[in-house]
């Protein structure tokens, strides 16, 4: 097994909010996060596969096609957008770096073949960041 | 002379628009950075004064007192905000890096005292950056 | 399992000596790094820990309260030190990154609840850094 | 066990290209990577290996003799040259990230004792890289 | 005025070697980057530019606008491509970074309005680079 | 004229404190820096000289030579010292970036021929750093 990553980055609004909570609850739990009109980061996604490579090619796996699944499925529909409202895939979903690699993991699962997943690792800023290896947890959807 | 440079990190949401332009127009000139619900980056400050060092201290500036300046001045104020709506010194502004840095120069020289104010660098993405030296120019207000 | 990673900084003096050896000794082994009057780095550490996300916040800890923990715990006891004099649980350690990401282990571990402490990273320099996941292992206490 | 990583950097052209395929069959798998007198970039290897840190040292491995052994048997062998004319090990591969990482794999490991060999880390662009753990896969030799 | 400076990156071979002088001369010179396979680097390039804001888009200039004018007239030319044989502006000159950075600015020159070409830096690796601000200088070309 | 430069790191203790003032204002001025053992950094130190292209070569300066000269006149003797006691040519010198960079460039600016020094920057760490363009100022020299 040989494992390949493809780095992206992406710019996006978000509000971590849980609309069943009072503000005063909401700010104890997100601090400046759950700030009413949003704020913003250039986020750095990690795709990580891994797979055998290719004798006549000696690739894991296209990085071109890799690129084009992360592209599709989950670059173009974030960047320059606000999480909490403009992305379908995420609606009502509160926009912590865990929930978002969790939904990123499911949009990408199906796209890939020849590869398996291995990790999502999502950086907010350069100063922390979560990985994430496709274990199921709840995610609650929440009524804008 | 020498310079001395400090930097420090925000994440803030922005939106580029234009409210006297149509949303076309707008589009046209800002592409999706004039998405209607903003979208955000980490941005990064770096604040350059220029001074003669202290002979007792070897100091251009207490490192300290500036920082804390650059924090009271601007990070406070734009950290964790939506640049467009939540911070009163850029109101009615269209928040483009150009205008940022001019708007943080005005913000920040009357507080220096000791040393000149010599550069804002401001970086929305790591890959482009603006550098204003104080020049003036003209920034439009328009009504929110 | 969501894997979540803090980084910080930290600025410190270090020797690397074993008492119980001569200079010479020390010399081979250390290098320029058995330097009697120390020498220094900015160190990079990361810790990493690991549990299940709340379904109610979407975090899998407050990063808030990990980063207090580990400023309390390591930062503001071992920032602008030198490791071989200053640092009460340091004290009679050679502070290898080795030896140091054990005593940060320790002293992490009894402070976190509700995740796992998974692993330790720490790097003296940008060219070579230690991972450790909290095997135990002997560590040589010697008089100063 | 500890976990210790050694980076280091070499610059080499390489051309991706299987010489039993036509041109056009090469431009689909390799697009731009199998451009005829090839393109280059600056590579970061890192290298990882595991151990019992010595009481007496508290060093996982001598770091200076861990870089010399990746100095001797893969940099000075690869940096500023051509990656398929120019190397004895690695004549007749197809010089992908994958392909090297596990024939540098094969060089370090006779070298090393008194400490396993972990990983190798292999990055073209800092936008992708490789992760090697050492299993076995297949590696066509070619006719050049 | 403000400076604007859009980064770019292109992958490339070259090899240092001017042709009327004899193998020993060149390795001399140039050391190991006379090699006669040629050797590679991710190159960094960073075009600065210079203007008044517009008060109606707060722009210097656009930059996606700088940026097709950088990738049509450099990066589509030069990335994954030898830089002494598959670049026509280029043929006969020794590609150092000085030399590469004149003909960039000529190539760049032409195709800019509204603003003024002011710097251009280029990084061959991390460790060391050069800027340019225009300045005539004798340039040889030699046949190949 | 084309400007030059080459970054070198070091690694180094020091301590900012004036013999002439009591622990109590030594602490009001340099803070955490007054520590009595000292504390360290990872130095990244960039020099730049500027020059003409030779034509014959293409090269303003050799890059070996630089970095030969500064390895020697610098690196080597201040990589893993204390800057306080260990180091000739700074000693009583009170060891700020600023003056730590001015007694940088009063030690390369004789070795240089050929080319110009131009700038000397220093970072203690990566969010401050000072630039100095060779402005004569006073360094006060105290007993140890």
């Amino acid at each position: 097994m040989i494992y390949l990553t493809k780095k992206s980055e992406f710019s996006a609004s978000h509000r971590l909010f849980n609309p069943t909570l009072t503000d005063d609850e909401n700010f104890n739990i997100y601090g400046l996060c759950s700030n009413k009109n949003g704020h913003g980061h250039n986020y750095s996604l990690e795709v990580t596969v891994k797979g055998e490579p290719e004798p006549e090619t000696g690739f894991v796996i296209d990085l071109k096609k890799l690129k084009t699944i992360i592209e599709t499925e989950i670059i173009e529909k974030v960047d320059h957008k606000h999480l909490n409202y403009d992305v379908d895939f995420l609606r009502g979903i509160i926009p912590t770096v865990e929930n978002l690699a969790a939904m990123f993991w499911k949009a990408l699962l199906p796209k890939l073949s020849g590869c398996q997943l291995h990790k999502i690792k999502l950086n907010e800023t350069g100063s922390s960041w979560i990985e994430y290896f496709g274990d199921e947890f709840e995610i609650k959807k929440y009524e804008l």
